[in-house]
């Protein structure tokens, strides 16, 4: 996805009220799924990832079963057969479909779908204003700006599958400014405090469970990149032979090289690569976008560099604005990428596996399944990408993938150790 | 697909012209996708099964490769990305993409395929009276009546795989006439004449190379089973563990129900099944379906029969009119099953190996690609089924497939040997 | 194995006594695992393939199941555990360990499976002479004589895969005599008999139940060729870009080429091949072998000619002395090839699927699952290796195996139609 | 293995010379594979393990590598063709076979390769007083000392697929003293020091490169458990439903159990396991081994306790000696469990992911591809196993497995937060 697209604004969580933030999210989860057809939005092409029809549909799952079935009294279910079709992992919630089966559902339809959407937030309106809700309503709108970002990743990720390139929308991506040579942000080292502060779920402090608690770290001096590596830099990498030559690799990711023929990042193709706008010619100036973890620490070793903690990273971004980044907007300008680009340029890999933070403990019941059960072999990415919500970024939070994942828009800012 | 399910009428070969041959087989295979949405038509649910849509085009590539560029003058391409996208297997026609992509193809959409068909239809009205065409023309419409069944055994496949068990058609199967007792058709042995006697494609006599040359057997005496299993019948080998033992089957076959986990015909559970109208109690009285080679075999060796080959069969056919078979029509009611239901009951298994005649000879080009390269590994079946358009059967056809396949409508006629 | 390497003649079954029979094949598999330490005997390099050690000990447990226990009154097992590890796949005996386990077999050793050698053929001893068992002993012994052949071509291909290509065996194979240019032998076609006349297993007359019953076959007229492709040959085909071009396959067949990166017959790298002797130059005049059936098929397309039915092949081989082949013999000096090179030079593809006669029936019991149930999905060889033991050839035998494997010695021998 | 079984000693390292190191651990590598067969010793059961023989001959190859070869004028090679046997994974040192082809390897023989030993140890000796050399002999002898153990692992997987149950040694494991109730050890958080000081490698104080550098950690208020979780509570874990119940688990570990069918720890069956002597009675009072990751945490949750972090342990064990735990020795009585039993009752599992340290640098050349290429996916282990050689335990010592394997003796110390 270009920088600078509109995806629309799910607005400031901060500033407006939970009914506004319901309703500013959904608008724009059906927003961007306007130029998809049905069966656009019924393609599944990896076990990875998920039908653009069924992020609509699960996200309005989630409103259902946690919000309207234990506190709209009578409600019934929409369709008593969809929670099944519609769970992700919820174990705690029964029994779903096999996660590659999603892309089997030609039915229900994406009418029957929106239809659905309709009337959940007919049936969530009351509730908006309950402040016994107001935890829950601020997890649920987090939950849908997450698989908005999903839901731009794989439908992206089905269009490429297509031999014609189609596009999801019109026109083609702007230029990025020229780069200024990559400087460095130096960092004294000594006594951080990490995580976020707050207990719960809350709108005017909303963070998901992984966050915290806030803590205490040690950090030796480093220096962090002001920016993110570019395609035009990525270009000399490979043109070093940085895929070819194993001493850069993680022992994993040669493997993984040699195992998939792996020779440059996804979506690129000689001198072009794919965009929610189709195809385009690469633009050396733009963030490389769509690497993996064993990529982005194999140029970091080739560049005599490595990845940065996701300490490091947090106690610089710590005093960013998230909201000055590059996230894209329906209505406003594109934002001028800020001084370090920390968020809506790429999500940031760092070296930190996604393991839980010191006295973390999951909460009780489904939502306690939303984060935790996942703290083994992921790896940490900060930051924001272009196809995050505005709104939904912030310097605590952490988002996780599989080292080998990279249909994402994932990025790389390095990092080096600093002698004081 | 219930056996009397209106799917159309591809018209008598025989009586009918050319043209319009062309013109009723096209329309059927519209008129069989027009309960279909864009993306039900877009849903392919394994390797072996392609999109309703990728048929379409597929039936519509074959018109303009092998005659439209070759026969009409001026003729230019409707979309020249497509033909990539169409192409099944023809190596002589170029690249192709992977088999197992053609389901994400949202693009073009159902509409723009059918847009294609009109406009081929258009182009190849001034061939259809060409009598140095007849040939390719003929072939044309046998292949596009292959991939009617192939398209409706598609979908039933793709539908089956959503947990709603969505039906592509209302109403119900009307129930199967009571079965009298199993009954043999003896035969003496001796020579037999078999084989498609003819000489290339041809309207009035049309064939496809593989039933050819027609040649003598020699058969010893045998007895052919008067009509095909029963659903009822297969219950009882269920109940008498024929899925638990292993003496009853072939070795692949057994390795095959352990890895599979094998327990019943396809589209069985408990005592319904899945048909194009959705689910519906199992009829006791229907012949089964949906077996593979490998169930077939050991049921009739449970039954102390043994399959026929292939030849067995057609000596019996031979004498039967294709067109009293049971097959689904729209506008006529349904037609009495044949005395001995040789055609529109289901594909019957024989123990022959899917090999060339004595002195057959592939065509030369592509379309000599179209049988000869797939005699290999699977094995013959003869007759037709519920699925099968109506003029497309004969005495001599030969269907082919692996022994583990049966998303098809493949039954079972029982033989033996008999002592004269 | 090169073609004239002693491996000890087994004697002729026509001639010498059961007793006799039997004590040079066990004396004969048991000379040929002379050169393997434990380890090599030990060795498991694939599914299809079982280590030597166990082949001494499946042979043993045939034995002891078959003849001892039924018997030999008051006959103990050697080792009660030791049936469940050498079983191969005779259901009707038990539960067995999985194929690809053999290779797992440290234990028992190969000095303690060769003393239950000799503990059986103690044991043996007063039953050899039983006129009612001798139908089982033949059995045994043709039993025995097929594991001697697959026993060589096992071990062979676990050396194969280890880097320093250790040789069985020393020397090197010895040159074959240079090629004369192919000529066809021609039969007139018409009615032929083929397959092995007799009752049941026989010393004197001995037959697979798979080569019966005799029965009539009708035969176009057609040409075989008077000697095997050879190694020369293949090279030209390769030259020419057989291994690159669809066209000349079985689609199956060119799916295994391109998954599996085949781009010469096994054992071959460069100029040389492995042997049972260690790593050779080619010979080209030597019959190729270690091909598969796909490859078989493809040259013989690329040769305009074809694979023959294995009915003409036996109509031609019908009236010669298999003991005048090629095969390898410990104590008399190799044999001049026989006039057509049928027994020795290479099990030669036929085009037939591997099938059950007219009237065929297999035995009751456990022998019963000998051959019948591998009737699926396998191609007929006919002929005879330079593996196979001397006098277990004859014109009726029936060889069998899947259409992509090559490791056993298989070769090719050209047919085509002849027009009268 | 039993847990005081005798596998030899290999000196105190603090205590012997380099030279006296040497001797006495490859002394132990060969008294420990005394009991095995060539055939034994070259079984490799999974690609995960390697055959005891390819241990001897790797240890070997170290030795030859990268000490004769750089430092011994004029040494050559003992054959030329073995380091591509050998190599390990050291890319910088060239090709070598496919890890899964280290069981084709019956040449060369395991006498052969004690040979190799020999000659390789008597080419050292005029080195191992060179004090220029000293790092890298105490880097070989701790090289081997890890080997010792994986071959000890390795082997008892092997025997442990024959289901003939072999044994390596004979006797039975002795029973293991009743437990206490399990007791908790506080530690008051703060500032910690963890990691090894020191420079390089050396013989008075040697670790490894991942152990360091030495660095000052944050601990919260925590508790250890005095001793491991024995396999009778694991029994109770089992009878309450541990292995059925999802949200126990991690999502990656409870889809492992879901598709392993993992019900119980490696190597259990009923009431016993499979030991270095055979199959024996389970002992309620031993620490549980060999189990998962993923087991250890679910088993940590079930309990209300969670894994502790690499650093928490390493605070408690700092103060113990590692020679005072329970491993093996040949010579001397078994010595009495220490009072937490740290070091030799098996490896504790920790949550920390295996990743850097602060300011951690590979070093150069082939051996720097010793440990920071492995540190991705993988998770940290403390302590030792009663396979650890006796001397190479220490505090700081990292081992790391993924999360699924369990073929090392693998255990669980619980820890849980405090509040103070």
């Amino acid at each position: 996805m270009p920088r600078s697209e509109p995806i629309g604004d799910a607005g400031d969580p901060a500033a407006a009220s939970p009914s506004a933030q319901y309703r500013s999210t959904r608008a724009l989860t059906e927003a961007l799924v306007g130029p998809l057809s049905d069966a656009d939005a019924s393609l599944q092409s990896m076990e990875d990832a998920s039908p653009a029809k069924w992020h609509l549909a699960h996200t309005t799952w989630f409103w259902e079963t946690f919000l309207l079935r234990a506190s709209a009294p009578g409600y019934r279910l929409h369709n008593p057969e969809w929670p099944f079709l519609f769970n992700s992992y919820y174990e705690a919630e029964g029994a779903r479909i096999d996660r590659f089966a999603r892309g089997m559902l030609s039915r229900p339809t994406l009418e029957d779908v929106l239809e659905w959407r309709a009337a959940v937030d007919d049936a969530m309106t009351p509730l908006l204003d309950d402040p016994a809700l107001v935890g829950l309503i601020a997890l649920g709108v987090a939950h849908e700006q997450q698989h908005i970002e999903l839901l731009l990743t794989d439908i992206k990720h089905a269009l490429f599958q297509n031999p014609l390139g189609p596009a999801m929308w019109g026109g083609r991506p702007p230029p990025a400014a020229p780069c200024a040579p990559l400087g460095w942000l130096e960092h004294p080292g000594g006594m951080a405090l990490v995580g976020h502060q707050g207990d719960g779920f809350a709108f005017d402090n909303f963070a998901f469970d992984n966050e915290g608690p806030r803590h205490r770290v040690l950090l030796e001096p480093f220096a962090l990149a002001d920016r993110l590596v570019t395609n035009g830099e990525w270009d000399e990498f490979i043109a070093d032979g940085g895929y070819r030559e194993p001493r850069l690799w993680l022992a994993d990711g040669w493997g993984w090289v040699q195992r998939e023929a792996i020779t440059a990042p996804l979506y690129w193709r000689e001198d072009g690569y794919f965009t929610h706008q189709g195809w385009h010619e690469r633009d050396p100036n733009a963030p490389v976008t769509h690497i993996s973890h064993f990529e982005a620490d194999a140029y970091a070793t080739w560049a005599g560099a490595r990845l940065p903690t996701e300490f490091e990273w947090e106690a610089i971004a710590a005093g960013h604005d998230p909201a000055g980044g590059n996230q894209i907007d329906h209505a406003a300008p594109p934002m001028p990428r800020g001084a370090a680009g920390l968020f809506g340029d790429g999500w940031q890999f760092t070296r930190s596996a996604y393991l839980p933070y010191p006295r973390f403990r999951p909460a009780e019941g489904a939502v306690g399944e939303y984060n935790g059960k996942f703290m083994s072999g992921q790896v940490v990415l900060r930051g924001a990408s272009c196809a995050t919500v505005r709104g939904h970024s912030r310097a605590s939070y952490r988002n996780f993938f599989y080292p080998h994942q990279r249909w994402q828009f994932t990025g790389l800012r390095l990092a080096k150790d600093v002698t004081t």
